[in-house]
């Protein structure tokens, strides 16, 4: 044992330049070879099994994190600790067209006073929407630290549908914070400022807490809740410098807890924001705020000053305590706190227990076992669970890293779940990470806090482009993402898109030198295939996908024009420029999305100015034969396909029906979802079969893949019925 | 068993939601607990083992991937498939102030036509720079697909040093390859286009090959190799469409593989390019070219009619061999090329044999096998392993999703190494990944291939932000990263900057309307701490990180004034503005570079126009009394620290010297690196001394912080000589 250990230290910390030359893993087939080989542990290999995740196999939660400054949000499954988005929120991501079509860069020019799209961000504590004080599954919000705005993401499609600049205060601290149905998005300032733009006398300086009304407006598979900038006001505060803050549920609801720091010390503030939602209000030019007058004048305030230094504060999940984390914990009660509300007090006056944890604890966090929290004490190199109530520490483990933010899944909700802790380790250089040049990526642990007697550190993940703080993490089966949109959708409101268009229908408007290209994009031409403008045209390409299947994404981009986009199923979106470089373009699609993906592609012409050759759209819409016979070839192959997938069908349908599946409930949901799907269709197979009659394969063709993606769709939910059908049937047997 | 696979499509399949509401995992402290609340297999399990990487694990390979349209690169790690590091390569990347400092804005407008910074790119399959064949670990490419762009990366530090426009070719392929010796970076034209910008004639549309020459200038830790624009050249091609392309190396060392379309039909074309080295070049005004009449007349092209269409050319390792995907592999014969040189002949003339692989054939790639190589049969769902000089199929790994692009490490070098296979899976949408809205990241598998008779998919790996083609992965140890630059050091070009400031010599100076600040960074100042400009002033920051800790990187922020920056240790670079905003403004650090990391701030200062308070510099650079204080306690820490480190290294030095450390060449090496340490430090203590003799406290501080880094490095050494000379001695008893 001790011989095996050495041998693991040799092959984990020294790395694998020992096997260097030799390709490890030869055909090692067993599980103990391979232990032996890797210089793994009986504890790695425990790890190992509790953070595999097979193909099709599904987290138990999604975490979400800002990668600080690229203005991104990071989507990751727990316990795999795969990463599986990065969705743009400050910041245009090309991926996903995020700031180059012009519907969301209209949405990031809106959150900057200059008009224009910010390029960075600084976003560190998110938070999900809450209904009753629990996470329900249909939003995402982050703080922008360094523009002062904020941002609200849709749950149905993972996309940002607003970003709003804060006009009040210009230092926000990067933490959004909801109240417990989600009426308030909550951003603190950061450093105290004077709110006057002309203003440098820094003794004018002020700090406040923004309130943004959130209006809630959903239904299945819809989540158009958005913030109202009209509604939503800032609470004025002296010259303290602000930081994190916490909302109160349950007993202490209605009740903002945070931080705040002023001349070397520390102090808890608690605020109802119920008596300020009232307050009397003064308009600004662009929003409104109560003065802290006002604030003061009701009794809504009070600084709770601490005995020393502290770096976070949580409320309890029941709401009845205010957890401060220092060098001690320090736990506050709320019902003391709510009876000298509106007096700044010593924390003596207000306190529960204090419980020494370790040296320079930064964060808290909650788990389902009643009265628990976790504590990181930073220098220490140790995590701390301990029972706030009793005052009492329970057990600890040991790390070999400074574990700073804390998360539990749900953590922050009024029900927290799960078995896991993540631990944010920010010094990780050394031990923990390969080297790959002078700046490395962020680093956090997955500890299993399972037992009631231990912890266990299983699983260090990275995080790259990365700068974290706080995650949150959510019960994956509570939300329920869309896969496609309804044809034409504008992503980011929600709607139809007046520019839509549908197959057979494309065109091309100009009104002098205006041109709208109303265009599609489906498996594998993108129409239409020629545009012709003249140099110094104003030129939009509205684009629809008309796809139906899943995740049967298409990129368009314009080479060496700038120009770029990415329409996800059924999206409408539009891309406008000047076209002011004369020549021959080729766009194409950027997507893989077929083994035909190079195939989609086609050709703007610019003509330079004072051309001499046709005037007009003179490179002629009409078809080459050639081309006719290649969309008639297409044609045809579909319709085979759509005959093999019909045969599919009628297989399922009559299997379905001879196993009585309209006796099991979801099965019987499942297939009238198929048949709705393939009422749907009619309309397109009425379409291919009338082009096919007048020899228009090109619209006939279109129409036909329309009609087999309604077809796949119905024949996919029909072989989820019969699997599960099957199951159930296994199930009485 | 049969009951136990049920159980296990359950929870896979369909999903976690039967625990919902009861926490996963609780308390299973044995393996086989584990694997069976998890619905996990044997095959699982083996599988968790051959991936887990332990905290503090290094991986046996790097990986290098392009994130598509994002523009960034991706570094991830074979086994662990975790991902370290986005890069930014076409497009800004916050995170590292790429494309936000002078330096690197300065490097993205030169590669854009109109000196405007392109904000997405197209970048696919990459390369490394190789020596005799061999991947050498000191540079990596991408071309981009989208802008006609080239990138060369440097290996030592992960950054990218050059992005140079394709001044002939207007669309390329996004592939970059190199030649043996890296003698030239090889990046082909995509679709054909007239070459003059103001020809919208598509009869005039040609084609051409770009060969970039790279002067290679390294030692060790500094790879200044970058491609000298004046020296390269374009091969121009007739009116075909170009694809990938794979350079010949050994027996085919000179010649250039590359799949050609036109017409509907395929070719392989074999271009001898030391031959176009040397043929007639005709400038341009920015660049030269070969015309395609003087290849032909110097026997230097040969296009080779497939008979069918064709995906993949890819060159075996001893360079005897091409290999072209299709239906069928077509395995071509390097000296039946070589002795067709100059003539156009159909595939049957040159052809060694055919081998039926399967349906759609994408990829084929090579391990360290002779003779053997793997294709990915796309509608098939399988990857073949085959002998390409017998023309026999070996054994197949049937799998659940359609293969594309293939990936062997250093597979495609003259050594190719390893037991791991990648292959990427364009179309994991239903299977393999939880819903995340209508767009999922890009999927690909790795695939256990070290078993003579057998293969296996053992995991799922997610790249969020990209769309996924090519990877190419190297022996992770043949990189040598640097982990801090020499102080003050331009991180792009690798010379000293002339901006670089040290401690307690930072200063602001101003001409006119023109303010430079020389301010330096180190925990937990940034200094200088207030900045005072008037509105309309241009401004530039110029900061050092003073840091020589390991990952010691700070970010520095304007809040609301949209500056951003990324100062890995020993970095200097430099953010200009116009101050036209007037008001307060904090700056900060953005990396929670220590616990005191909230203490890195300052504020800007810009007065309104017309301003009629103190004029100059009003705001004292003095520090005020409470400064001074503070950084006379942080000196006096400081020193306590700096007296516990020395003990800690007198300690390990007595223990070194009593255990006769000389004796071992390598511990030897790690002391003698460590007394380096300590040598450099002593200026920083003379300066430390000096100055806290003079009350000057801030410089007394920065200087003793100063000394403490370097201390630190020396102790850290001389601990890693202490843990290596345990293992010497435990060895030998």
């Amino acid at each position: 044992m001790k011989h095996f250990k050495w041998f693991s230290v040799i092959t984990g910390v020294l790395g694998l330049f020992l096997f260097a030359g030799t390709p490890q893993l030869r055909a090692q087939q067993t599980v103990d070879d391979v232990l032996k080989a890797r210089g793994l542990t009986d504890e790695d290999k425990l790890a190992a099994v509790k953070t595999f995740m097979p193909r099709g196999g599904r987290d138990e939660y999604f975490a979400i994190v800002g990668t600080g400054n690229s203005g991104t949000m990071i989507v990751y499954g727990i316990p795999s600790m795969r990463i599986y988005k990065y969705v743009g929120v400050f910041t245009p991501e090309p991926w996903q067209g995020y700031g180059f079509d012009d519907e969301s860069s209209l949405l990031l020019k809106k959150s900057n006073p200059d008009n224009r799209i910010p390029t960075y961000g600084d976003m560190r504590f998110p938070a999900f929407s809450e209904t009753n004080g629990k996470y329900d599954g249909k939003y995402a919000f982050f703080s922008d630290g360094a523009n002062a705005r904020i941002a609200l993401l849709g749950l149905d499609d993972f996309e940002t549908k607003q970003v709003l600049s804060n006009t009040i205060l210009k230092s926000v601290f990067p933490e959004a914070a909801v109240t417990p149905n989600t009426e308030y998005v909550i951003q603190s300032g950061q450093y105290p400022l004077p709110w006057d733009n002309k203003e440098t006398d820094l003794s004018k300086a002020k700090n406040g807490v923004t309130f943004w009304r959130v209006h809630r407006i959903e239904k299945e598979g819809e989540h158009k809740g958005r913030i109202i900038k009209e509604e939503s006001f800032t609470v004025e505060f002296p010259a303290y410098t602000l930081d994190y803050n916490d909302v109160g549920k349950g007993a202490s609801d209605g009740l903002l807890f945070g931080l705040a720091f002023k001349d070397g010390k520390t102090y808890i503030y608690a605020l109802d924001y119920k008596k300020a939602e009232t307050a009397k209000k003064v308009p600004t030019t662009l929003s409104q705020f109560v003065p802290f007058d006002e604030i003061k004048k009701a009794n809504a305030i009070s600084f709770i000053e601490l005995p020393a230094k502290a770096n976070m504060v949580k409320v309890s999940p029941d709401g009845k305590y205010v957890i401060v984390a220092a060098d001690e914990v320090v736990v506050l009660d709320v019902e003391k706190i709510k009876s000298n509300l509106g007096k700044d007090v010593k924390a003596d006056a207000v306190v529960h227990k204090t419980i020494p944890i370790g040296k320079n604890v930064i964060d808290v966090t909650f788990d389902y076992r009643k009265n628990i929290a976790y504590a990181s004490a930073h220098d220490d190199k140790k995590i701390v669970r301990f029972d706030y109530v009793k005052g009492e520490k329970k057990d600890e483990v040991a790390l070999d890293f400074k574990p700073s933010y804390l998360m539990t899944p749900q953590g922050l909700s009024s029900e927290p779940h799960s078995n896991y802790l993540i631990a944010v380790d920010k010094e990780a250089y050394i031990k923990n990470l390969p080297k790959t040049g002078p700046v490395r990526p962020s680093v956090q642990h997955l500890i299993d806090i399972s037992a009631d007697d231990e912890m266990t550190d299983i699983y260090t993940m990275t995080l790259p482009q990365a700068n974290v703080y706080g995650n949150v993490a959510i019960l994956r089966t509570t939300i329920k993402p869309i896969i496609r949109y309804p044809v034409g959708t504008n992503s980011r409101t929600g709607e139809p898109s007046p520019f839509r268009a549908v197959a057979g229908q494309e065109k091309i408007e100009r009104q002098g030198n205006r041109v709208h290209i109303f265009g599609t994009l489906i498996r594998s031409h993108i129409t239409p295939e020629i545009v012709v403008v003249n140099e110094g045209d104003i030129v939009t390409f509205h684009l629809t996908n008309l796809e139906r299947a899943e995740d049967e994404t298409h990129g368009f981009t314009i080479d060496t024009y700038g120009k770029h986009g990415s329409f996800e199923p059924g999206k409408t979106a539009s891309l406008t420029f000047v076209a002011d470089k004369p020549g021959v373009f080729p766009y194409y699609c950027t997507e893989f999305c077929s083994a035909l993906h190079l195939e989609m592609e086609g050709i703007l012409l610019v003509r330079p100015k004072g051309y001499k050759g046709d005037e007009g759209m003179a490179v002629s819409q009409e078809l080459t034969k050639e081309q006719l016979e290649k969309y008639k070839k297409d044609y045809e192959k579909k319709i085979q396909v759509i005959k093999e997938t019909q045969d599919v069908i009628n297989g399922v349908v009559k299997y379905l029906k001879d196993n009585n599946y309209e006796k099991y409930p979801y099965v019987k949901a499942l297939v009238e979802d198929a048949v709705d799907q393939l009422n749907k269709a009619k309309f397109a197979e009425e379409n291919y079969k009338k082009y096919a009659k007048e020899g228009k394969w090109k619209d006939a063709f279109l129409w036909a893949e329309q009609y087999w993606q309604y077809q796949v769709k119905a024949a996919d939910v029909g072989l989820r019925a019969k699997k599960l059908l099957d199951e159930k049937l296994g199930k009485e047997e």
